[in-house]
């Protein structure tokens, strides 16, 4: 078995470099801590480099399962004191599982396949996103409203930033996200005749009164700004969220979920 | 005009003292940053006490009408500078405006003037939440959705943590919003015949099949557990939210939106 003890040790240095959006773009890897979220990454299929894991840091009792099971697929593990993963750990509750993983990209036409002709595509585009918290919030919803597919187009913040990974309690492994220019993915989903809703606060028609029965692609922007023009200008719909209250707009998250579930409720 | 230039000046550790719940309960007052923020609290009558104001850190040009709005208020007004500003802001983007202001406390009576017999009440209850980012965004969906009243039953994050207010965005100041025991919130529900309906993974209604359309108290829980037990046994009505993915369930922040504003659609 593999033990670091040594907060100097290279690997750990590697492992807090990876925090680093300019680290994660450059050597093309990132960080999966947690649980739930390494179980998520494992039936994902993503491939993993390494695993660090301090069993004084366990909660339950089927880390040792996962971390054979990673092993068998050929992952160095490392077992690593308490300082050394408080070192590493980046949560606030660490349950002492910590793993480097290859980042993976998906292109537009690997989304062709999760199109079907028996039902109408439910795609999200999410553009400019900044905060990851609110990253990861879409990407569970995303993944409890079974999307088609994640368009994160001209991207703020990149997915593979470590609290997008813990705001989506892992589903940033099951939902097919993708990084685009919102130039390719207008074209794309023009050409494949999936509609653009876009939310704004100055449409006429309701979220709930407008039809989101069909082939659609859910579009919501900044937390600052809301879509850009070019957005609202694509698009072939556009619907507003009544706000009885004072402030003029909901959380970018929620918005989201509120536009997903009406499209489900219209489909069931 | 009255400056300040030292960080050692005691009104500047006093306010970085208010980001810490003991002194927050201890002296019953609170911090609010940011311009947006600071409107709604004057709009919602908020008792300030101070205001601290860097105008190098400015982002717009109102700012100065708000100072003289609240100095005419005879509330104390203190231009810091920019290295001052910076000690006591706790935003990523400082707009160079923050004040203490005075705890206020609704109590459970105070929300009777807000029951209409024309149309039926609304309310929430959020139990437990940890995360201030998570109790934000419900304020601002409880804003979006006009609800007669937030009910923060046994509180672990206190509605005047600073991060509630900011992902509130100020909307704490103009919902009807009181912290208030289980127990305390359960009878006065039940006293005022409006039903409790809970979520839960195991309801055999999905929250768009059951009827909301009546006098209800939706009813929201922890992010780890959802529920307790004993609003599980007090709901009248229990419903579920599909779940299509991977996870079991949503960010309760958008569960919490995805109630409210399926109340609203079977009202309107």
């Amino acid at each position: 078995m593999l033990k670091i003890t040594s907060l100097q040790n290279p690997k750990i240095k590697q492992v807090v470099a990876l925090r680093d959006k300019r680290v994660r773009d450059r050597v093309q890897s990132f960080l999966i801590e947690g649980y739930r979220e390494l179980c998520r990454a494992v039936k994902g299929g993503v491939p993993l480099v390494s695993l660090f894991y301090s069993p004084a840091h366990f909660l339950g009792d089927n880390e040792n399962t996962l971390i054979q099971k990673v092993r068998q697929q050929g992952v160095e593990t490392f077992a690593v004191n308490e300082r050394v993963f408080g070192k590493i750990s980046y949560r606030d509750r660490p349950d002492g599982l910590l793993a480097v993983a290859t980042q993976t990209h998906l292109a537009l036409q690997d989304l062709d396949y999760k199109m079907s002709t028996e039902r109408p595509s439910l795609f999200l585009v999410a553009e400019s996103i900044e905060k990851p918290g609110n990253l990861g919030s879409i990407l569970r919803s995303s993944d409890a409203a079974g999307v088609d597919g994640l368009l994160v187009c001209d991207r703020c913040t990149d997915i593979y930033n470590p609290n997008v990974i813990r705001a989506s309690v892992g589903t940033l492994f099951t939902v097919p996200v993708l990084e685009v220019s919102s130039k390719e993915a207008m074209e794309w989903l023009k050409n494949h005749q999936i509609n653009i809703v876009a939310t704004s606060p100055d449409a006429k028609k309701t979220f709930t009164q407008a039809d989101l029965s069909g082939p659609i692609a859910v579009a919501v922007g900044t937390e600052q700004l809301g879509l850009s023009e070019k957005w609202l200008e694509a698009s072939d719909l556009q619907v507003s969220i009544p706000m009885h209250g004072t402030a003029d707009s909901l959380n970018v998250a929620a918005a989201t979920t509120l536009l997903l579930y009406e499209a489900l409720r219209q489909r069931s």
